[in-house]
């Protein structure tokens, strides 16, 4: 069965998902690049830290996913929808090696990347978007790539099997909030902490079996 | 010199200190012991845990201390300040073993409980209270032990030298947050990072030295 899985998410101490304002310059706001330092570092994204824990977690993003859900602002700066040139972030060859669909309120065409990855654009509920993801995985895993707003939306419609956040010692104060009108994880979701030597923390949400 | 510290206190993955609403039956609110249950366990608490990382850290609660600030919602239910029979939660010997003293816009006078613990109400700014707290402490260090407003406003005040945090796993979706306001932590304290075998993460906050 195909699970619904989120990965190296990372939140700083008040659960901030990024800082504030997000632009062009600035993906993340005055957060820059805090919150994926520790992923950076690993051997996995070509960083010179060790083959430890952080490392172990980060690869997990690439395991056994048939598809992508990511936001709009994931996508691209505020005002990326009036360039028709834009294609995301990551250049020519992103990161993501499948279908990878982005909610929007202003869809336009698939546009075909190098390595595997085509960009979908969608205006759909989670459960609508998951379907689509799914019918596109060719059975492997959907992965919701964030950001916050859209990680919030699927967990409130308890769609989210596995979820990995990491906790980065930084207060932000401002932001976008991962927890806003969350409550409770803690009966449906298995939560086990692991602190790493880097520094960050690590959260393991793992959905309970239905008893 | 004495210095200015905060322990055991025990947040919930979303940051709230307590739940809600705080009353006489149910001081944390929806939160009710979960809060505190690693706490209670511990050997220190009389609990049947291990003398372990939580155990260690639960001690540091009454080392050294000469006084302790505390906030009116810490110290009754709301309303306590029209029952003149109030005293607290803690029975006839409170657990402080020091003067105490209880922030308050509604003061009145001392009250001497058994074991040393003496309350005393003011209304002052967290840099009068400290000057009182520190008066009092006999070269002792002073506790700042909560609630989550008492807290903030100190940070705020950057009077605290030490904070030990307790992040349960638990999300409590709404009470009184310990972030709300708060930024940048990190660069006025070290900040260190440890999991417990028993599901929770202890944050210890150290003030960096000034170069
Ligand atoms: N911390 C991490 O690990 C991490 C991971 C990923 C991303 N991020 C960061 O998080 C930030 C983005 O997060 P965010 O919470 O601001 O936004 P987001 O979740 O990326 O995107 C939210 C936007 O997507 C569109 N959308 C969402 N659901 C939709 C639906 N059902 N139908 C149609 N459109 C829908 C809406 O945009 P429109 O109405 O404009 O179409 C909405 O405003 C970025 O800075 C990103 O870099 C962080
Ligand atoms: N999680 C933990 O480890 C932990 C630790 C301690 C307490 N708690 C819980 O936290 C909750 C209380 O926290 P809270 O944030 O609601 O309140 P609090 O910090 O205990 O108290 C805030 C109140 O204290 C009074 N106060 C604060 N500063 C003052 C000043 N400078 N001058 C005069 N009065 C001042 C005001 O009350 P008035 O205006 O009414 O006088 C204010 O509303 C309780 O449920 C408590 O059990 C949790």
């Amino acid at each position: 069965m195909s699970s619904t899985r989120i990965h190296n998410f990372s939140i700083s101490l008040d659960g901030f998902a990024t800082g504030e304002p997000q632009s062009l310059e600035a993906p993340f706001g005055h957060a820059g690049e805090r919150l994926h330092a520790w992923m950076f570092a690993t051997p996995f994204c070509g960083g010179d830290g060790p083959a430890g824990i952080d490392d172990a977690f980060a690869r997990r993003h690439d395991e056994g996913f048939g598809a992508e859900i990511m936001g709009a602002n994931k996508f691209g700066p505020p005002g990326w929808q009036d360039d028709p040139d834009w294609t995301g972030w990551w250049g020519e060859d992103p990161p993501f090696h499948t279908p990878t669909f982005v909610l929007t309120h202003r869809p336009r065409p698939p546009v075909e990347m190098k390595g595997g990855t085509t960009f979908h654009f969608l205006t759909a509920d989670p459960v609508e978007a998951l379907e689509a993801a799914r019918d596109a995985a060719s059975g492997g895993d959907v992965r919701i790539g964030g950001g916050a707003t859209v990680v919030r939306d699927f967990l409130h419609a308890g769609l989210v099997d596995e979820m990995h956040l990491v906790l980065v010692p930084i207060v932000l104060g401002r932001g976008v909030r991962l927890w806003d009108g969350i409550e409770a994880l803690e009966d449906t979701y298995e939560i086990e902490t692991v602190s790493s030597p880097s520094g960050v923390t690590h959260l393991s949400f793992t959905r309970k079996a239905v008893t």
